[in-house]
């Protein structure tokens, strides 16, 4: 189900913004074998997640403001669709 | 301070995980880059999420059951030391 | 701002959830009070989190599907400025 | 199994605290009575679920500080298992 979705504007930043993440997860690598500090390892790792936290709470924001916002304009039945969809998506957001 | 840490025995384990993780990032690129359905990303990076969390609470174990452990069998101030800076990562890992 | 919102319906359902969170909070006090073991404090403090979460969740949901739709078919503004509040909330949901 | 544990010095402190979450849920539930607006209800909730989170990383701290240092200069074994179960409780405070 390719094509019209909110985050496409913002298509290249996310791809940025991946591959940065990309990046941070080859540098934890190289700490690893360079056998690095334990806890300056985790303080990266927490980096990584908090960038990968932003990233989701970005795309979530571009798909209530645009696939929700579609959907309640078009049903109930279909604003409560992507509604029930968008909340199992935060809490597994919530929980992980 | 490289050298004698809790993880040092499994570093190989480590860097095959993390190699994963690296690839779940170029894979999230793949996704947006062929503009799939935003929920579909989102319990991706979820799951990249979860990849390192897991990560993290090994690191932590390797990091208290060796750091940690010698901390406190040499001293009461080396003990207060260790479990302050993993209590800092761990509170920021519960905050991620 | 009183009055219509999307729990209301559920009102005493809240209420009594929040009950036993109340009750949860007294358990933990009698918990310490009688000395309990750390851990087993530890994992009634995890459990009422968990109730607190899901009684979150919940809000959100019916927040989502009352305020957050009828601002959607008032205006895009409308629908932008319930969604930007929405997502700082859900924002301080995943970071605590 | 009471008794002797890392809290134990800062008892009073911990039931004054847990009293005041104690009060923070009656305080949502006279929100939720007076029907007040949902974010203003979940930003209350969140502000509960982490009072609880530091309680809880406090919690951890006494533990660590006494019963895992104990465990520690008892011997290896006693030192793992100790470790393993406040393992177990990071790894639930962290997906909770």
């Amino acid at each position: 189900m390719s094509g019209n979705h909110g985050y496409i504007a913002d298509k290249d930043a996310y791809v940025r913004r991946l591959k940065l993440i990309e990046g941070q997860a080859r540098g934890l690598q190289r700490m690893v074998d360079d056998e690095a500090y334990c806890i300056d390892i985790l303080t990266q790792v927490t980096a990584m997640k908090r960038a990968l936290e932003s990233v989701s709470l970005e795309l979530l924001r571009d798909h209530m403001g645009h696939c929700v916002v579609n959907a309640a304009r078009e049903s109930d039945e279909a604003a409560d669709e992507k509604i029930d969809e968008a909340m199992k998506a935060i809490a597994r957001l919530v929980k992980s």
